[in-house]
């Protein structure tokens, strides 16, 4: 089947059709995204593709989480490739640059994840923060929750709707944790509440905590993120919209201390499809190839 | 104009037309709602009916707020009679329904403050939770905003958009933290998060707090609302939906404690036009004159 | 499963559960509702539920087109009942009224086939349009499709998109066919597009035809649904809205002819989960048992 | 005020502020796009700018409608250059490229008259169609009646709504008649009915005329757009979706006969910001001045 066929926006740019893994000679392959379901990529290839020198970049959570226990248990299934999980490098690239260069293997983070753990990264990093609440309200978009046709997800149940879902437990809560913990340094007490909103792409992390330090939030964001070319830190006092970032490859925060008191409140906003997905996983490659980090990633967000 | 010419959806029912309030002889009238941009109502005649012994619903803010200073301050103009806010009943019926029975002035909560101190109070009265630090992170559906054309709330604006706003300081902050200390007996440190969704009905308040205390939280809140016509306690586990409530006069609330941990997280929804506004509005002329509590608030939610 | 817990706007209202046919006793009931899908209806139990004296509403397309060689062409299969077909009586009560009241059987219509033949009766009964070149273009909110979940109505595919299908031949054209021909008195040339428009519920039918004799359109219509509870003419010049039909059985309908040339056009609304299917086949069971039409069905129109 | 303050999407990528026409030094660039409400254009500086030997590209109506009585009628102000009128190239580059190769002045199609003549063009150019009854049904997202606040464009009263407005007669009715007549080379009956749908972006419009020549009208379509960048003739029996074309400088057409019949369904939809506003005013300006015609209007419809 021609892509262009399932993606008519694809008429007349694009060539290629779908071909199984099988025709599609991944081996000799410089570079492998799996955009598979959780367990594909782990229990096909990867560790083939690895062998014959191929990079391989898994958009899944196979590879996300450190401790085999927990992902076992979030997951449901037994990992097939714990010494790859220990090997694959976590691909954030405003955490990790470093490390991706090096890398064979890439777990690339989510939407939520990427949204909630950038959000978070500078106050923990500096100790700004008491570890002991913190807050993360998440909102997606319903493309979020993939193409797969569920009732809960058609137009006539989603649109004009707007609930919570999965607040006794959501798998992107221990990856979250892994990240904060590894910010901070020690154990956090950390809360994660995901909705789902009528939208069609988008993610709006709000983060909350308790300031536990005197410092200049909106210089310490600015400063941890100056050389970053896809975080925008906005002005302060600033409300960060989802379609600002809507088919682009950012995430816009903001930083807010209401009332002057000890809360500070964080906005952060991506495109779950491109800075939460697809976005982040080209950017993971051209650092993985040493390309400029914005090849194919200099779409502004579509507005309106 | 004939009222049906504006609301189209009425035509064949309704014959009423809108008229002046000068001619509307509201002095005959038995109640008298404002509907009515804040600060009408305090300035317009809410004496004069009162001393003709009319009863007042106000829909807009004058009269919710004891705090006179806190007030004018946060409505940037001077309040032309403090003696009626001293006066005026907090129209929230599961709080005050016998102070309603004998008032004359009912100042009638809107949507935010309506979600929000419906969610805290089991709560809060219990002594349930460090009242340190309370979260409200609240999303609105458009019409929130009225019917007033402003560039950020027209389609092609607020479609597949999602922002939060006045994170700095709200109105609705000072009216709801008022409620919060009330029912708690004692200051409460509370932060609120307003944001826009795209929705045309329907508040969602996600409410966040530590268990100070070793109680059973969803026996408490189903203790609490046990007699309540328009408040339902979702079973343990449950996710309430805004669509669930368009259309009608409830809240539907659910109360949860992740992985059993010391936070709680409330979810609480209601219709911004109905529960928190226009049907709210109406509980509290039932109240007021001994009429059936459900009168005209009858109607099922609208699904899908 | 009870009713509540799928539809959650019903709780406390509603306390029956969803049972089998078999569990649910239908040969003791007075009318029982077919809301299955095409082909169901006479295969299962209309005859041995008639045979009881049971009255039987099909909302589906079992009974509706009387040409059986023309219902087997389109819905592709073999019809089991062709004499059941010949005795049902096709329940658009603005023109079957009558026989509704005697009947045993009733082909309840659809959306489409409601907005349309309701847009185009009072023209073809009069003879004023050309019937040959009558033009439907329809626009139907998602829900017309079902709650199946399939990947075109999901909301990250439906929402801010537009297009027209089934131009090649939908099933409901040789049913509307079958209408217009009967209204007209003879064949028509008739053409009919249906389109896919991101609403919840809504059916918006825009007609074209070409006016043949000299006659006062907007007379006509309102002298023809004069005495009809749910059809409402509104003044010349008028656009009625999706929305104002929301949640009610009512069919709203404008004429037009623009600039004064001879072209009319008919704008034709109605809810399809409504006056499309579930409301009208309550309004036939009021009819079939003498209660007054509107018994259950008084519901305005939600707007906004 | 800087552009990205106010289109927050383009931060970090724009520089410009806005600033007034006076501060511009509009004489000393090489082209001027007027993107002003009607009556803008020929008030101000078009004629001083021409003189200056400045091209104009005006995304208004005023260069439009060549019959100055004409133009009088719908747009309600006397025309101030009737003269600059009869000079003014007609920006569809699909009938018009070579006399914009040599223009000084341009008048920019809008959204609904490029989608609707593109439709029609091959079919009236072969002369395969009865001119007596051409019908326009377009649909348009609420973007297409721009960003200025008023009620009915507001997202509590345009979601979840379609309607038909302006049946009685649109501006862009006369501008389609024209050209549709110049195709033809003779007089047409055309009736255009414009509707608001619930979407952001997109025009779709259904056009239906009657076939009165034997002709393959895919192929007819095929041949006539073969060397045209912008137009996509899609394969017999395609649906062009509105979202194929989001963001991007694209007509898409597909051509149907249902059922074999005489009437002809042509299905065209454009983003109504790109190829019906801003992307034709660059394509414009490219061919203008001699540049590859898809400079700057490569971006790919994003999807969903």
């Amino acid at each position: 089947m021609p892509v262009a066929e399932m993606f008519p926006n694809l008429r007349g740019r694009v060539k290629l059709a779908f071909s199984t893994p099988e025709e599609a000679g991944l081996k000799h392959c410089d570079v492998v995204f799996f955009a598979t379901p959780n367990g594909v990529a782990m229990q096909q290839q990867t560790r083939a593709l690895l062998d014959a020198g191929v990079k391989v970049i898994d958009l899944a959570a196979d590879f996300r989480i450190k401790d085999i226990a927990v992902w076992e248990q979030w997951y449901k299934m037994e990992h097939t490739c714990p010494d790859l999980v220990a090997e694959a490098v976590y691909g954030l690239p405003e955490i990790n640059r470093a490390a991706i260069k090096g890398a064979r293997l890439i777990a690339n983070p989510g939407c939520y994840p990427t949204a909630v753990q950038l959000g978070f990264l500078p106050l923990l990093e500096a100790g700004a923060v008491d570890t002991g609440f913190l807050v993360a309200d998440a909102k997606s978009g319903v493309s979020g929750a993939g193409r797969k046709p569920e009732t809960h997800i058609l137009f006539a149940e989603a649109a004009d709707n707007f609930k919570a879902y999965a607040v006794g437990g959501h798998r992107h809560w221990p990856e979250i944790r892994q990240g904060l913990e590894r910010f901070a340094g020690k154990p956090v007490d950390f809360t994660f509440v995901p909705h789902l909103t009528p939208l069609i792409r988008g993610i709006h992390a709000t983060l909350y905590a308790k300031v536990s330090a005197d410092i200049d939030l909106q210089a310490l964001f600015e400063k941890r993120y100056a050389g970053e070319p896809f975080v925008d830190v906005m002005p302060a006092g600033s409300h960060p919209e989802t379609r600002s970032v809507r088919g682009a490859n950012v995430c816009r925060i903001a930083v807010h201390r209401p009332q002057g008191g000890d809360t500070v409140v964080v906005l952060s906003v991506i495109d779950n499809l491109v800075k939460g997905a697809a976005g982040q996983a080209v950017q993971n490659m051209n650092i993985l190839f040493d390309l400029p980090e914005d090849t194919a990633l200099t779409d502004v967000g579509m507005l309106p």
